[in-house]
C-alpha cells in the first residue's frame, strides 16, 4: 500500500483547493486596489500622493472624462456580457434538464428500475447498489459538473470585465503595471476554477461515499457525470460564446477596416461593443468552461479506470486519490508560479513579457515534474511508474513568411499556402500523441493514457492564468481606444496581448493533445463498462461506425462555420446601415447604436448554438441506442482519429493567416516592410485571409476538442444502458 | 456450378475488350472526317458542295486563317502535352523501375529466395509455387499495370488533343455537331481504356496460369502487381498533371483576369497556352491514369478475396472470373448507350445537353443492372446474389446561391461558407457509403465490398467519355478564343463544357464512394493474406496507426497544395514579367512567349509531384517493415476513414466556389444580376473563391482517391513480406 496514509489524503486534497481559492481571492484583492472612480483618482492627483511621480504624465490621461469614458465603456460590455450569459444559460438549462431526465430514465431502466441489489460487474462475489440509485446519483454528478461549468465561466467572464478598464488605466504608469494586473486577474480565474472544480468533485465523492460504502463500482461509475455535465456546459459555452464573438468580430473588421477605413475598436464602430462583449463571454467564459469540462473529464477517466483495476478493487483509497493528489499538487505549483511572475520578477519593458510568460510554462512544467514524482512515490505501490507527456510543436515563424508572401499575388494564394500550412501543422503533433499514446498505453494501459492526460492539464491555473490574461489585455486595448486615450496606451495593451499570443499558441496545442489522450482514456473505459471484448475493425459494425464518426467533425465544422458566417453577414448589414443612416456618425459627432450590434450577435449565436450541440449530444445516444456498442465504438473512434486532424489544422491555419497579417503589420523586417505598409493590396489580402481564419481557430477548431471528448464521456455514461437495451435496429432485422 | 461453362467465358470476355476496342477506333475515324486542312476547308467552301447551306454564315468563320491558326494553336498545345508526358514518364520510369527490384527483393525474400515449393497459406495439404516466382510473378503484373496505364493515359491526350480543334470547327455548324464531335472523341478513350485495361487482365492471368496451373493462390497473388502498378502510374499522373494544369489556370486567371482584365484564353496572356496543356495532361491523362487505377485496383481486388474462397478453392474457373465478365457487361452496355447519344438522339440546342448527358448515366445504369443481374445468373452458383451500390448526391443549386450572396461581403465570407458547404455536403455520401458497406459486407463479406466497387465502375467507358467530354470541349473553347472566331462559337464550347459539369461531378462522387469501397476490399484481403485475425482499436498498435492514418491525407494535401501555390507564384511572375517587358503585348502587337510558360508548369510539376509520390508510396513499407501488420492495418483504417472525408469536402467545396462565380457571371436569374455583373466587388470576391477552391477540387481531392486506394493494394501485394519479416522495431523492444 501507498506511503501517504487515507486521512493524511482525506486532508491534503481539500486543504490544497482552499488555499488555491485563498489565493484567488487575495490576488482579486489586489486587482482591486486599482480604483475606477474618477473622483478618487482626481483626488489623488490633487493631493500627489506618494507613488504618483512614477506616473508618466501624457496628454489627457488624467483627465476626469477619460476615466469617467473607461468606467462606462467597462460597464457597457459587462452588462452585455452578463445579459448574454444569462439568456444563454436559460436555453441551456432547459436542455440540461432535459438531458438530466434522459440520463434518469435511460440508466434508470438498465434492470427495469428495481430497488434491488445485484452482483458486481467486475467483482462477481460482491453485491453492488441498484442501477435506479447509480441513475439518481449519476444525474446528480452531471447537474454539480453542470453548475459548476457555469460557475467557472460566469465568474471568470465577471473577473475579465472587472480587470479590463483597470488594465488600461494601470497602463498609464507604464507596461509593467498593466501585465501584473491583467496576470493577476487571469490568475483569480484560474486558481478559482481549478480550486473550485476539485473541492466540488471531492466533496462529491465524499458524500456519494455515504451511500455507496464499498461498492466503488457504482460510486465512480456515478461520479462520471460530473465529467459529462461539465463538458455538456463547455460545449454550449464554447460553441455559443465562439459564434458571438467571431460574429461580431468578423462584422466590426468588414465594415470598419475593409469598407471605412477606420481603425480598430474605434468607438464610431456600431460593433465595437459587441466585439469586445465577445472577447469575455467566448475567449474567457468559453474557455473557462471548456478547460473545466477537461479537467473533469480526464479526472473522472482516470478514477473509473482505478475503480475497476486494483485501487478500487482492494479499497486503495490513497491510491484511487491519485488523479485528485495530482491536481492538488498541480494547485501548489502553480501558485508559487504565479509568485515569479506577480512578486519576484518584474517586468519593465515589452520586450520582458514573451519571456516572463514562457518562464510561467517552464517553472510551471518544472516543479510539476517533480510534484508528479512525489505523489506518484507517496500515493502509488511503489513499482508503479507515471509516464509525464510531452509537449508540443507550436507554428515557427518562417512558414508564416511564406504565407506572407503569398499575399503578394492576392488573396487566393494567401488562403491556398495557409491551408496548406494548416495541413501540414497535422504531422507533428500527430506523431506526438502517437508516441505519447504507445508509451503510456505500455506502461499502465488505458490508466496511463488518462494519467497522461491529466498530467498536461495539471498546472491548469497557471495555463488558465495566461490564457485568460490575452482577452484581458485585448479588452484593455479596446477601451483605451474607445475611451480616446492617448496611442502610447493602445501600444502597450497590444503588446501585452501579443506576448500572449504564443504562449495561448501553447496552451492550444495541450488542450488537443490532452483532449486526445482523455477521450482515448474515456473510450477505453466506455468499452469496459459496455462489456465489448473486442472493437475489431473488419467488422461491418465497426467500419460504419469509423466511416460516420470520422465525418462528424465536419458536419459540426460546417454547422458552427456557417452559424459564424451568418451572423457575421447581419452584423456586417447592421454596421452599414448605421453607417449610412446615422447622421455624423464618421465625422464622430454621431452617436452609433452599440445596443443593437450586442442584441445581434447575442440573439444569432444563442439560435445558432442548438444544432451543433444537439448533434453533440445526441450523437451516441441515437447510434447506441439503434445501433449498438460496437458501431458506437466505431463512431467514437472515428470521430477522435479525424477530429484532432481537423481541430489542429482548424487552429493552425487561423493561427496562420493571423501571423501573416500581422507581421505584414508590424514591418519589423526589410521583407515585411515591402509587404506592406497596411491598406496595402498586398496587406488587404492578409485581412480577407485573417477573416477566413476566425471561425477556423477560434470557433471551429476549439470546439472541436469538446465534440470528441464530450461524446466518449457520454457514452461512458449511458454504457450500462446500451448494452443491455442498445443495438435496437440489428437486434429487428 | 455455373452455368456458363468455361470455355464459352475463355472466348466471351476477350471477344468483348476487342469489340470495345473496334468501337473505339470507329469512332475515331468518324472523328477524323472532321478535317482540319485549311486547303480542303476553303476549297470545299469555293466549290460549294451539299451541306454547306447547313453551315451558320458569320464573319471571318470560314477564313482560311482563322483553319490555320486553329490548326496552329492545336499543334502548340499537342506538343507541349506530349513533351510534358515523356519528361513525366522519364523520372517515373525510373522510380517505377527502382519500384519493381524493391517488390521482386522483398517478396523474394519471404522464403529466403528459395525455388522449392511450399505448402498452400489457404489449402495446407496442396503444395504452392515458391515465394520468389510468386515475386518475379508480382514485378512483372506490376510493370504491365504501369505499362498498360501510361498507355491509357498518353492515347487519351493524344485523341483529346486530336479532337479540340475540330470540336471548335464543328461549333460553327452547330451546337450538335460540336456535341457529337466532342462525346465520339471522349468515347473514343473511354473504350479504348476499357477494354485495354480488361485485354492485359485476361491475357496475363492465362499467361501466368501456364505457370502456375493449379496453384491459384499464387497465380492471384501476383496478379494483384498489375492493381498495383495501374494506381502507382495513376498517382504520378494525377498529382504532376494536377500540378501542372493548375499553376498554369491559377497562373493564368491571377494576372490575366484579375489584375490585366483580359478575358479568359486570351491570346495575349503568355500563360493560355501552358493553361490549355493542363488540361490535357490533368483532366485527360491524369483522369485516364486514375479511372484505370481503379479499375484495375477493384478487379484485383475481387480477384484475390475469390481466389481464397470457393471459387478459387474448388477451381471453378466461371465464378473466379466473374469480375472480368462483369466489366465485359459493361463494355456491351456502354456500347449501346453510346449509339443513344451519337445516332439515336439528336441535339439541337443548348439545354438539350446536359438532359442527354444524364440520359447517358441512367441508361447505363438501367442496362447494366439488367446486365449485372444477367452475369450473376449465369456465372455464379444460383444462391449467390450481388447488390448493387447506389450513387451519391451531388450539390445541388440553392446552397450554391448562398455561397454566392456571401460574395456581396467580400472574399472572406465566401470563402468561410465554402469550406461550410464542403464540410457539409460530406454527410449524405459518407451515410451512403456506410451503408453500402453494411449491406455488401452483409451479403458477401470482403467480396460483396469488392463486387460493389467494380460494379459502380464497370460502366467506366461511358463514365470516361462524359468525364474527357469536358476538357476537350472546354480546349476547343480556348483554341476559338485564341484563333479570334466570332463570339458564338465560343458560347456554344461553354455550353458544352457546362453541360458536363453537373454530370463530372457524379462522376467525381462514383470515382470517391467507390476508391472507398475498393480500399476496404484490398484492406481485407491484405489483413487475410498476412495472417491478422483482428485488428483491435483498443490495441496501442492499432490506434496509434489510425491516428497517424488519418493524418495522411493532410500531410499530402498539404504537399500538393503548396505545390500548386508554388508553381502559380512562378507562373504569375512569368506572366507580370512578360506583360512588363514584351512591347505591345497588351496591344496585341507583340507576342507572348508561350513556351516559357509551358516550360515553368512542366519543370515545377515534374519536381513537385515526386515527395507527395513518395509519401504515399513509401509509407506502407516504412509502417510494414518497422510496425508490423498490426499497425499498417490501423494506418490504412485511419487513411480510409479520413481520405475519403477530405476528398468529398475539397472536391465539393471546389466545386461550390466555381458554381458561385458562374452563377454570378451567368446573371440568369434577377438575384444573380444583383449580385454581378463581371468585374464588380462581388464576382472579384467570387473568384478569388474560385482560384482558392481549384487545387482543392482538381489536384488535392482526386488525388486522395488514389492515396487510400494505393496503401491498401502496396500493403496487400506486400503482406507476405510484413508477415514474415515485418514489425522490426517492436520486435527489438
Amino acid at each position: 500500500m501507498a506511503i501517504l496514509s487515507d486521512a493524511a489524503t482525506q486532508v491534503l486534497v481539500p486543504l490544497a483547493a482552499v488555499v488555491g481559492i485563498a489565493f484567488a481571492v487575495a490576488q482579486w484583492v489586489l486587482v482591486s486596489r486599482v480604483k475606477l472612480s474618477p473622483s478618487a483618482r482626481a483626488g489623488a492627483r490633487d493631493k500627489d500622493v506618494l507613488g504618483d511621480s512614477l506616473i508618466e504624465e501624457e496628454e489627457g490621461l488624467n483627465d476626469h472624462n477619460v476615466v469617467v469614458r473607461c468606467a462606462e465603456i467597462q460597464s457597457a460590455i459587462a452588462e452585455g456580457a452578463t445579459s448574454f450569459l444569462f439568456t444563454e444559460y436559460q436555453y441551456v438549462g432547459i436542455f440540461m434538464s432535459i438531458f438530466a431526465v434522459v440520463i434518469f430514465v435511460f440508466l434508470g431502466s438498465v434492470e427495469g428500475f428495481s430497488t434491488r441489489s445485484h452482483p458486481c460487474t467486475y467483482s462477481k462475489d460482491k453485491e453492488c447498489k441498484p442501477a435506479l440509485f447509480n441513475a439518481l446519483f449519476s444525474t446528480v454528478s452531471f447537474l454539480l459538473g453542470a453548475i459548476t461549468s457555469v460557475v467557472s465561466g460566469f465568474l471568470g467572464m465577471k473577473i475579465a470585465t472587472y480587470a479590463n478598464a483597470r488594465t488600461t488605466l494601470e497602463a498609464r504608469k507604464g507596461v509593467g503595471e498593466a501585465f501584473i494586473t491583467a496576470f493577476r486577474s487571469g490568475a483569480v480565474m484560474g486558481f478559482l476554477l481549478a480550486s473550485n472544480g476539485l473541492l466540488v468533485l471531492y466533496i462529491a465523492i465524499n458524500l456519494f461515499k455515504l451511500y455507496y460504502a464499498d461498492d466503488w463500482e457504482g460510486l465512480f461509475e456515478s461520479i462520471t457525470g460530473y465529467g459529462l455535465g461539465g463538458s455538456s456546459m463547455a460545449l454550449f459555452g464554447r460553441v455559443g460564446g465562439g459564434i458571438y464573438t467571431k460574429a461580431a468580430d468578423v462584422g466590426a473588421d468588414l465594415v470598419g477596416k475593409v469598407e471605412r477605413n477606420i481603425p480598430e475598436d474605434d468607438p464610431r464602430n456600431p460593433a465595437v461593443i459587441a466585439d469586445n462583449v465577445g472577447d469575455n463571454v467566448g475567449d474567457i467564459a468559453g474557455m473557462g468552461s471548456d478547460l473545466f469540462g477537461s479537467y473533469a473529464e480526464s479526472s473522472c477517466a482516470a478514477l473509473v479506470v482505478a475503480s475497476i483495476s486494483s485501487f478500487g478493487v482492494n479499497h486503495d483509497f490513497t491510491g484511487m486519490c491519485y488523479p485528485l493528489l495530482v491536481s492538488s499538487v498541480g494547485i501548489v505549483v502553480s501558485l508559487i508560479t504565479t509568485l515569479f511572475a506577480t512578486d519576484i520578477f518584474e517586468i519593465k519593458a515589452v520586450k520582458e513579457i514573451e519571456p516572463a510568460l514562457k518562464k510561467q510554462l517552464i517553472i510551471s512544467t518544472a516543479l510539476m515534474t517533480v510534484g508528479i514524482a512525489l505523489v506518484s512515490w507517496l500515493a502509488l505501490p511503489a513499482k508503479f511508474t507515471i509516464f509525464n507527456f510531452g509537449e508540443q510543436k507550436e507554428v515557427s515563424n518562417c512558414p508564416v513568411q511564406d504565407v506572407a508572401d503569398a499575399c503578394r499575388t492576392g488573396a487566393a494564394t494567401n488562403v491556398i499556402f495557409g491551408l496548406a500550412l494548416g495541413y501540414k501543422s497535422v504531422i507533428i503533433p500527430i506523431f506526438a500523441i502517437a508516441v505519447g499514446i504507445y508509451v503510456s498505453f505500455t506502461i499502465a494501459a488505458m490508466y496511463g493514457i488518462a494519467v497522461a492526460a491529466l498530467g498536461m492539464l495539471s498546472t491548469i491555473a497557471t495555463g488558465l492564468s495566461i490564457d485568460a490574461y490575452g482577452p484581458i489585455s485585448d479588452n484593455a486595448g479596446g477601451i483605451a481606444e474607445m475611451a480616446g486615450m492617448s496611442h502610447r496606451i493602445r501600444e502597450r495593451t497590444d503588446a501585452l496581448d501579443a506576448a500572449g499570443n504564443t504562449t495561448a499558441a501553447i496552451g492550444k496545442g495541450f488542450a488537443i493533445g490532452s483532449a486526445a489522450l482523455v477521450s482515448l482514456a474515456l473510450f477505453g473505459a466506455f468499452v469496459s463498462r459496455a462489456g465489448v471484448k473486442v472493437v475489431d475493425v473488419l467488422s461491418p459494425k465497426v467500419i460504419i461506425g469509423l466511416v460516420v464518426g470520422a465525418m462528424l467533425p465536419y458536419w459540426f465544422s460546417a454547422m458552427t462555420m456557417k452559424s459564424v458566417g451568418k451572423a457575421a453577414l447581419e452584423m456586417v448589414e447592421e454596421v452599414r446601415r448605421q453607417f449610412n443612416t446615422i447622421p455624423g456618425l464618421m465625422e464622430g459627432t454621431g452617436k452609433p447604436d452599440y445596443a443593437n450590434c450586442v442584441k445581434i450577435s447575442t440573439d444569432a449565436s444563442i439560435k445558432q448554438m442548438i444544432p451543433p450541440g444537439a448533434l453533440v449530444m445526441l450523437t451516441p445516444l441515437v447510434v447506441g441506442t439503434f445501433f449498438g456498442v460496437q458501431t458506437l465504438s466505431g463512431v467514437l473512434a472515428g470521430a477522435l482519429v479525424s477530429g484532432v486532424q481537423v481541430a489542429i489544422s482548424a487552429s493552425n491555419t487561423g493561427g496562420a493567416w493571423d501571423n501573416a497579417k500581422k507581421y505584414i503589420e508590424a514591418g519589423a523586417s526589410e521583407h515585411a516592410r515591402a509587404l506592406g505598409p497596411k491598406g496595402s493590396d498586398c496587406h488587404k489580402a492578409a485581412v480577407i485571409g485573417d477573416t477566413i481564419g476566425d471561425p477556423l481557430k477560434d470557433t471551429s477548431g476549439p470546439s472541436l476538442n469538446i465534440l470528441i471528448k464530450l461524446m466518449a464521456v457520454e457514452s461512458l455514461v449511458f454504457a450500462p444502458f446500451f448494452a443491455t437495451h442498445g443495438g435496437i435496429l440489428f437486434k429487428l432485422f
